[in-house]
């Protein structure tokens, strides 16, 4: 029978040393510069991970993510478990081999995918029986299978599994899925994932302040070396993700790293680094991308609009990535009407050098002790540059 | 009135001078290492032109095209006319600019393209009328305006307007079209394209030696710096395409580069160049990479078959491509097998590396004096791993 929270106490697993060192906080903020060490290099902090959900950044080679500065990319262990298959990753010597990237890599554990894709779920204490998504077949996996799994695919850092509720769910059923996952993450953290690799506790607890509170506790008391915080920014309104994020920054350790899950634009971006976060992962500038929006100082440029047939300039005059420094908006804009594909790999090369940038700034900036005031003018720079 | 081969002498245009040089010949066949002298750099032949119809290589970046040793691309006049127009390629400074490409560019007329893709062609002595493939618009299109065009792009090597048949039209119609691209071969002759540019006769005549050969003899006499060759690899057999190549390379001038138009499988070049052949181009590379179809010194490889899944081999041992240097079959078979982009970037990068290499393996063994049987060697071992 699977423990729960209530069964058992939360000193299971011993406090592993943290790979996370804080180098500098901003005195105006709860931003903080910081060091993540891995067994494939140290990442500088805060950072963004390019999202690798199959094994592959949408469009971009690893050349050119290490290029544009990227330490650290994101994969899917539920989408590499289907395919290619996690045997056939690791027989191929593991997912940084497999794909070509040297750098660190962490895998969301797919929880999110399972609830959000898979047909046909059952869930109980045991875990989490489904179907595939591709091709319906049957499929189980427990908290220790999924830790197991990234293990195998020989990540440096793991996301357990954990129960995620629509935003739209009552406080009482979502208390119910928080103690499950709690005891999810209990019987996680005692999987042996070897020194260098590192396993995060996944806060969750809906929109409920109170709730996000307790778990963060709760998570906190079985000892993690980082905190991820999931179950934002899935459709709830952008103001109210900021005042949870915020509440669950605030009450995890202030010596980890704390990742926020899937989040965001860029200018939020710079909003939740103030709040103490230090990762962060997103579609946005691949998917963006490939519908040919590209990010800019001054806002979203939709590159498709006929405004930009003749204009020579680049997509962001402060920008110096290889596409800026190359092409003109004029080109970008014509890729984009003849639906070649390099429109689309340019607009996302783009759009991934923009966000690391962002994140080079922002270290910048917390490292000049000026960074609340500067983010707070960027971020609202960007806002008002997409209502002009 | 539009002047005609049988009204007019074909000494209109004074002779220019060759910008071609043969550096080398082949002992035991008509293969020859040349230079092609223009304004965006000397160009080393036999060489391979990566296709970039509509100003781009697809999926592929102007410096990957330098890192593979591309030094001439082609694009397409007639698409570039329709999107984004003459006049905003002008605007910003001319096609290489646009684009980003350094190198030499060959632009094709895009007659082909107006007989296979634009509808209600009426074609006089004139000039040919037509609707555009892409929205209808009426276009009427003289052989003086296909010189201009081309001029105003700023491309180094102009193809002149010529009317293409099927290559089943009886020799008869053939010879009624030949006489009307004579003329506008005579015309496109006299507008001024600068020193620095090069303006190539295109031979035609279907499948019929004798047409071809008078046709090679009409476009010598009016005298240009290099011979296409069209109409060829048009559907008709392998065998037949040989035989009519050979036949029109030898009727050409043994001093001007010649160019076999759109053609063809990796063994086939070995087997043009042999005959005499200078420049080529084909969408093959970057079409069959988009579709998984990969080069290689056995013969054509399907990343998508299951055989693959757990590969950790390279496409071809043999090649030193990024590809190759980087990623295996099975990964390459991963990304097919999920649709992703980085899939056809991929298999299309190392596809233009495979005919780049050849082309440089080619001039290579014309070099040391062996040409003949080498290629002979390396085109039936092609075909025998096509077989097995």
């Amino acid at each position: 029978m699977a423990p729960t929270v209530d069964e058992q106490p939360r000193v299971a697993a011993a406090p592993r040393p943290t790979p996370f060192t804080v180098v500098q906080r901003d005195p105006a903020s709860a931003a903080r510069r910081g060091r993540l060490q891995t067994a494939h290099g140290a990442i500088d902090t805060p950072t963004f991970m390019p999202v690798a959900t199959q094994g592959t950044v949408k469009g971009i080679l690893p050349a050119q993510l290490v290029e544009m500065g990227a330490q650290i990319i994101l994969a899917n262990a539920y989408h590499l478990s289907l395919r290619p298959g996690v045997e056939v990753v690791e027989a191929l010597g593991g997912l940084h081999r497999f794909m070509g990237w040297r750098g660190a890599i962490l895998t969301d554990s797919g929880g999110y995918q399972i609830m959000s894709l898979a047909p046909l779920r059952t869930i109980s204490d045991q875990g989490v029986a489904f179907r595939s998504h591709l091709d319906g077949a049957r499929l189980f996996l427990t908290p220790e299978a999924v830790v197991e799994g990234q293990v195998r695919l020989g990540v440096d850092v793991i996301m357990p599994l954990d129960e995620c509720v629509p935003h739209t769910t009552e406080p009482a059923a979502v208390a119910v899925a928080l103690r499950r996952t709690t005891a999810w993450a209990e019987r996680s953290a005692r999987v042996p994932v070897g020194a260098d690799r590192h396993l995060f506790g996944i806060v969750q607890g809906g929109l409920d302040a109170a709730l996000r509170r307790v778990h963060a506790e709760q998570l906190a008391a079985i000892g993690f070396p980082g905190y991820a915080v999931g179950g934002l920014s899935v459709g709830e309104e952008r103001g109210v993700t900021r005042e949870v994020a915020a509440i669950t920054a605030a009450a995890l350790p202030q010596d980890r790293s704390r990742y926020l899950m899937g989040v965001g634009l860029p200018q939020d971006l710079l909003r939740f680094v103030a709040m103490g976060y230090d990762l962060f992962d997103c579609v946005l500038p691949t998917r963006n991308g490939r519908n040919g929006t590209c990010f800019t100082w001054q806002g979203r440029v939709n590159i498709r609009l006929a405004r930009h047939v003749r204009d020579p300039e680049p997509l962001d005059p402060a920008c110096a990535c290889p596409v800026c420094r190359q092409f003109s908006r004029a080109y970008l804009r014509h890729l984009a009407g003849t639906g070649e594909m390099l429109g689309a790999q340019l607009a996302s090369l783009h759009n991934l050098h923009f966000y690391q940038d962002l994140m080079r700034q922002a270290r910048a900036h917390i490292a000049a002790g000026d960074y609340a005031g500067w983010a707070a003018a960027r971020a609202d720079a960007i806002d008002a540059g997409e209502r002009a």
